[in-house]
């Protein structure tokens, strides 16, 4: 089975929804036939790479709220994550891009490294502020999940590579009706929205479980015309 | 969109099935957004490594049939082939352990490459008689398909690389009800089995198109509760 996940560093709930799934997924019975993938979303695709602002004058901005009372929200954002055990500090954490670091997820799938580098980044980002809007922090945090540093350095350089598997994730949440992050994807045949609650990840991934029967599709009078079988036989349609 | 295949190198409806499936993608308005994995499964999973026989001998003596009879049925397998514009030679071709190529495979897909080395292992093994039974054709396959030469050594050396996936792949088309090859997977809902026509592939890709809709899973009354919007808005829950 497989589990999508689309989430933005930038975005606490996908840093806790991703606990809340993972516990979700312990005490699922079937856990180690479930393939996770990280897919790509930016909650502010239209920012520029190095256009960054401090996320609680972000937050007052954006709610029409004074810096107490974002703080506030911040700190309500925060014993939520602490509940789950991570880290969470509300003080010097920036917004900004997450363009380049979504192009770098994508490189650490093609070597086996996106949920090594995806736990870095919400770390650095959350609980050890430290800017991942900043390209050497970004080279620091893909050595650290285990990637070369001069092909970090390389996919950094070059604003096109994986740029296009970016874009492509977004397209495919806007197509599956995504409007938020993080959003769960089971076998593209079960949906859940939002950093919910452990229980309902367990319960996404047995009525995933359950619901793996095909439709066959296609003649339905041969239906193993032209293939070959586990004892080799080939069969040949009349 | 996401269509598995599951295939073995060895199986001749696999190569003229893969040839029909690419025709149906290319007749597919959304082409473009289809992902196509190829996965791991073998004819002959007890054959020994190093364990080859030419084929007529083996459906010969699989079928109880003469060996002229036996050829036969490689000449009516053959004609698929060309028909869909494939090589297929009958003579000289050998059975064997798939193994090592399916483990080949997976280094591939981690590499990008999939596709390329499979499209030449078929050739190799259909048009040119070339034995993919020979670890140095792996190599130079390998090598053609843009890996790099010593890591396809290092995992052919290695009888344990990659080898969990290749066992993984085949537990799960046994679970997916697969009897036989191949077996085509579209986004884990719509099955087809052997190598149909074009044409149902490409009924098959609309069908699993319009069935994408995903069924929400949660509570029914916070389906939104702790995402953060593509606005940048993170929703606190009450």
């Amino acid at each position: 089975m497989r589990v999508e996940i689309w989430s933005d560093i930038a975005c606490p709930w996908c840093y806790i929804g991703k606990a809340r799934f993972e516990q979700g997924l312990a005490a699922f019975a079937h856990a180690d036939e479930v393939e996770v993938v990280h897919r790509s979303f930016e909650l502010d695709p239209d920012r520029k790479r190095g256009d960054t602002a401090p996320v609680i004058d972000m937050l007052a901005r954006k709610y029409g709220r004074t810096l107490d009372e974002a703080r506030a929200m911040e700190e309500h954002v925060a014993a939520n994550a602490r509940a789950e055990g991570l880290g969470y500090r509300t003080e010097g954490r920036d917004h900004g891009s997450t363009f380049d670091i979504h192009r770098l997820l994508h490189l650490a799938r093609a070597r086996g490294r996106q949920d090594a580098l995806l736990n870095l980044a919400y770390r650095a980002n959350f609980a050890e502020e430290r800017s991942v809007f900043d390209p050497e922090v970004l080279v620091a945090l893909g050595v650290e999940a285990g990637l070369d540093e001069a092909e970090v350095r390389g996919v950094l350089a070059d604003h096109s590579a994986y740029a296009e598997e970016v874009r492509a994730d977004e397209r495919e949440a806007a197509a599956l009706g995504a409007t938020g992050v993080p959003f769960f994807v089971f076998d593209r045949r079960y949906g859940v929205s939002g950093g919910q609650p452990a229980e309902v990840f367990t319960q996404a991934l047995e009525q995933a479980w359950r619901g793996r029967a095909l439709t066959p599709v296609g003649p339905a009078d041969a239906p193993d015309a032209a293939a070959c079988g586990p004892d080799g036989a080939c069969d040949v349609p009349a």
